[in-house]
């Protein structure tokens, strides 16, 4: 019988568990796929104590997970515990160091240290995997990297955070505030209970910020990300748009220009019809943009521990067949550090909402101003009136550059007819 | 610098010429990607005169396919000729035969001989590749046979022919009937002048046969299929299924049920929002329903040069790397002939069009008869009056065996009121 490949887990939660649970059920299944058994040989987390829900006697606890990196009944070191330093970045660089292959869900740890990480791994003749790190159990980083290899990619873009497009689903079909639906997701466990990672749209941002290196070939650059999350984002945007054909979608985009990449995670309007638009509740989409294969489209679950287990037990059968890619596509020594465009070189359309003053001309200000910066409305809208009173004023614009229309904007905010600050929302025509 | 990979081109039709262009164009892309460069040096087509657009000269050129499989100066022979026997199976054979890794498009060959040509490949440690033979561009063989490796399939369906759903989608959009738009599919280049293959379901079949293997680890069994093309949809069950809520969709449905693994191609109505209702046109969706993973969704081009030559690309790129899987996931003398569940046990809903004479009594009869079988109605639904003339009545039922559908249904066409032989659209709620 073929020689049995080793695995070491570090992190028992939800994603280890998955696994665990995963290479005992489906075991036979694997060993007939792979040729080989894949089997824990050793553990660690934090409490030892802990009921796990599964069987841990036969297999080696270890206290420091960076013990696992010594074990020499371990070939590969999953590394399940997350942050983007610490414990984990530790581990991983102690296991790559002790030639280990790893395996990680850890999106955080990828998007600040990927490129190192990378290099550490190939040097060494390594496989760094990450399947999980992105759109937990949809196949997008095999999906880009192996699958449309052949394409230079144009864009990739995505509901990466499954729990934000929870919250903004459950805001349509409910009508409820943000405030309301996020306490429920918390409650419903689709939220943590520090939700900010997730809804000031890092999570996101993170992932795309892996997803931007294998579509481009460039350095994982996390900090050229501009991100926006969706805390300020109303039932009466989230009314409009529908009233628009649109949905709010936290959009990860990752789009090649003349200027270099763009790297953005913000609220958007895309068309209801659109594969986006049409992917409602915790689910996860990424849509690549190949020259040759044109648009291809992944939908799935992006967390949970059986989908993010999945992901992380096919990189492991890619290591016990002994498949090797680069670890983004392009040998680390090749990634190149693509210049950065920055939001303002966006161009694009946009939704604008104010809340006005109802009284004659308040709308011819806002207008000259857009026109002072060049800036074309394309529709309009105002229902019912209230004169003298506070009123919701909509308004979309043609294609424009973001830097105009951030400067019309600091001076229609400045008008003492608009009383709150304006709502921008970016709009997607995909 | 690393040796190149060189490949010999058997077919330079549309997807040979695609293949070219991309070797062509993204050549520096793709050696950098896979560390060596991936050249054309032979090609072979019939009519060596015609202009294809591409500059084949310092391309060694053979009339004879087969030669290719004996160049010392090809590493991979490209079958893009198409059939399932004859030259294309031919050539398949020599080059295995002769130590020559393969790449192909071809559906048919793959339906009626995937097994054994598997088999050939395997037993000598050779790649033989088909990414664009199944679902064109879209990376459904890598995403499920490496991607979803982790889990049991339970099921995969999808859209597999972009003709009939175009033709489908036309129907709708433009109330249009059948031939009209097939004759216009031809003009346009959406459909072949001898449509048989696509539109009697024989195309989807073949790619249900090859996406089965991969799903379920069996043995291609093409013949185990039950095939039903889209011919008789008609502009009027269309209208139907938009009122109830349906899209009309040519699909093609792998199951694992306890009496054995289902395979099937007919039309079937499915729910509008399902992402099978959503994939209007030409475009190709496939669903892989996996123990852990839950359902993934991929969509994109099924056909064309630029996305049919992208996938056989991918596969060169796995070669040039040294990436190897078993051809359908598990090794090819693991392959098992699992027992075929015929159509006759399906279980699910059906809708049921009749033209009936308009007059007292004749919903009775067919209720009656329904009831007789243990169908039990789920709606009916008549619309407009026409006393003593003929007038359409719909049904649909609740979860029903087909074998007591079907025993029904030929019971109430022979009612001397039901004018026309009964249409049958299985429901899949999907
Ligand atoms: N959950 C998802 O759906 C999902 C999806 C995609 C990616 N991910 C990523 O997967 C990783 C794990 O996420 P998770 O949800 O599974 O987290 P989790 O449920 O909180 O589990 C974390 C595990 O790490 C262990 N741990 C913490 N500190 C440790 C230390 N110093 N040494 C050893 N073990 C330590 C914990 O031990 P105790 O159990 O003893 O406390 C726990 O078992 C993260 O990078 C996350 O971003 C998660
Ligand atoms: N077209 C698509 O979108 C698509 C999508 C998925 C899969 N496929 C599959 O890809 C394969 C090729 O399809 P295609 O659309 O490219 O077909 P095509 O345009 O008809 O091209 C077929 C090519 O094969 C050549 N050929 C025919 N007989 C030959 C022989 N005896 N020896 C050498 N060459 C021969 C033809 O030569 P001449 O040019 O000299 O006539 C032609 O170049 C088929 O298996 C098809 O099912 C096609």
């Amino acid at each position: 019988m073929a020689k049995p490949l080793k695995i070491g887990i570090a992190g028992l939660g939800t994603v280890g568990g998955g696994v665990l649970q995963i290479l005992r059920r489906n075991a036979d299944l694997l060993e007939t796929r792979c040729g080989r058994p894949v089997v824990v040989t050793a553990v660690s987390a934090r409490s030892r104590g802990k009921d796990r829900g599964a069987d841990l006697s036969g297999l080696r606890w270890y206290d420091d997970a960076a013990a696992l990196a010594h074990d020499p009944e371990v070939d590969v070191v999953c590394e399940l515990i997350g942050g983007s330093d610490g414990v984990a970045k530790a581990l991983v660089e102690t296991a790559l160091a002790n030639g280990r292959h790893v395996v990680t869900a850890n999106k955080a740890l990828l998007a600040r240290h990927g490129t190192a990480l990378a290099l550490a791994a190939e040097s060494r003749g390594l496989t760094l995997a990450y399947e999980a790190a992105v759109a937990g159990g949809i196949p997008v980083i095999k999906g880009l990297r192996e699958g449309l290899a052949a394409n230079r990619v144009r864009e990739v873009h995505g509901i990466l955070n499954g729990t934000c497009n929870y919250i903004l689903t459950e805001m349509r079909t409910t009508g409820r505030d943000f405030a309301d639906v996020l306490a429920d997701a918390q409650r419903l466990g689709y939220a943590e209970a520090d939700p900010g990672f997730d809804i000031d749209g890092v999570d996101a941002a993170h992932k795309l910020a892996i997803l931007t290196a294998v579509a481009f070939g460039c350095q994982v650059d996390f900090d050229a990300v501009h991100v926006e999350g969706i805390r300020h984002i109303s039932s009466l945007d989230i009314q409009y748009a529908d009233e628009l054909g649109y949905r709010i979608r936290l959009l990860a985009i990752g789009r090649r220009t003349e200027r270099g990449i763009e790297q953005r995670v913000h609220p958007c309007m895309v068309p209801v019809g659109s594969p986006i638009g049409a992917t409602d509740g915790v689910f996860n989409a990424v849509v690549a943009d190949g020259d040759f294969v044109d648009k291809v489209v992944l939908v799935g679950r992006g967390a949970g521990a059986g989908p993010t287990a999945s992901a992380v037990v096919a990189d492991l059968l890619d290591i016990a067949q002994g498949r090797r890619t680069p670890t983004f596509g392009v040998p680390a020594e090749r990634l190149v550090p693509l210049p950065a465009s920055p939001i303002d070189s966006r161009r694009g359309r946009y939704y604008l909402r104010l809340m006005v003053v109802d009284r004659p001309g308040v709308i011819a200000d806002v207008a000259a101003l857009l026109r002072d910066h060049n800036v074309s409305m394309e529709a309009f809208l105002q229902r019912g009136r209230a004169p003298g009173e506070a009123v919701p004023v909509v308004l979309t614009t043609h294609e424009t550059d973001e830097a105009a229309m951030q400067r019309a904007l600091a001076q229609i905010g400045a008008l003492d007819t608009v009383l709150e600050p304006p709502r921008l929302i970016r709009i997607e025509d995909f």
